[in-house]
């Protein structure tokens, strides 16, 4: 058994995946719709992609590709607390630069601020990717902003621990497969289910009338997204 | 009067904004929270930022920062077609590398993968800052993705004109402002709202509720969005 998830090795979707499947069963691919197309050609049984994070929102690359897709069903919910680590081979008062990816720059902004105002920072394609930079750097002072995975991974040193603005950072992936009938251990605390609907005509009330099926039944909707059709501006597909 | 606008000079956000307002009255900044910084800060009159393209969806940066905002209404909307020039010293057979920001380049997909498969395409900061690094090097045998302005600019010649992959590829624009009587020349074709609603509990058919209040009135609802409340995963405001 195969499950592909986007990379690298150590990304925070490899720590999402290795919750429920064995290391030498992971391979990574370099974008999201490469992963889910993997599945699609049966090259891997499951894929693993992030679909939300608590600060950024829905994941559009994901939404986008699975509303051309038919074929592919959520299997399982996996929900990883999102912890950045500033990471160095010596606490150093004043590096030359900070390097990461920059969603983790982003979710570090205040810390980086507070502590290090002054300090030039560097967007890089990966969390991962900045930690193997420094640790084969070490002659240009430099430090990451990395997971705890990636320190160890390169015998990093932790300076800083859990340094995101917010506590209750999170991001939740999806396990993707073909095969509507497969189990996997873990279970789902609730049933749910995600929609992507397209309505008829765009006139007054319709979203309203959708929504009465699902309030007269009191089913509870977690969120509704509108998504571009690709058409023109104004068309769109609302997913739930 | 100065008119701030998300740069560099000669982006799709300064054509926007020179369609309402003369070229010599307009300032631009790096980005969209610091755009509309300098308007609540009073060093600018009005500001331009990007809220929607039609292939991409709602700009995020500007719905995030204007909920956390109180004092800033929207004051017009403007609607321009992005087109894709690809741009060059001369026509190049193979190019070495094209150069042009992320978003570009995925505009252009099609037109890349079917004319160019085999040349390297590499992410940049701005179109504008493609086009002014392809003038500047003449040496490295590169081409470009940019708009005809950036074009015009930096005297470089037309290859290849609208490449964008869809030909009604838009973007809006807002213009926004601390006051709420000044006039703009322009008129909106239809008048428009922008809400944000935050419900005091997330139980089933609240927003069929919130909803109901438009059906009932037949107010057109054109796109719906939950935004992350930042605090928890599934808290959200809802944009509509």
């Amino acid at each position: 058994m195969k499950i592909g998830y986007l990379g690298p090795k150590n990304s925070f979707t490899f720590q999402a995946a290795n919750k429920l499947f064995e290391e030498n069963k992971l391979v990574p691919f370099a974008s999201i719709p490469l992963t889910i197309e993997q599945l699609e050609n049966k090259f891997i049984d499951f894929a693993v992609v992030p679909i939300e994070n608590s600060l950024e929102g829905s994941v559009r690359a994901t939404i986008d590709y699975l509303f051309e897709q038919s074929g592919v069903t959520v299997k399982e919910e996996i929900i990883l607390p999102i912890q950045q680590q500033l990471i160095g081979i010596n606490s150093i008062k004043q590096p030359q630069k900070i390097l990461s990816h920059p969603q983790a720059l982003a979710q570090t902004k205040q810390y980086l601020k507070t502590y290090y105002p002054e300090v030039p920072l560097e967007a890089v394609n990966s969390t991962t990717f900045a930690a193997q930079y420094i640790a084969e750097h070490p002659e240009e002072n430099l430090l990451a902003i990395a997971s705890e995975k990636a320190a160890e991974e390169y015998n990093l040193n932790i300076i800083a621990s859990n340094i995101q603005d917010n506590a209750t950072n999170q991001t939740r992936f999806w396990v993707l497969s073909l095969d509507k009938s497969s189990q996997i251990t873990m279970n789902l605390q609730e049933k749910k289910i995600s929609l992507f609907v397209t309505l008829p005509a765009n006139v007054p009330g319709a979203l309203h009338q959708v929504l009465s099926a699902f309030a007269w039944r009191k089913i509870d909707l977690s969120k509704i997204e509108s998504r571009p059709l690709k058409t023109n501006l104004g068309e769109y597909v609302f997913y739930y």
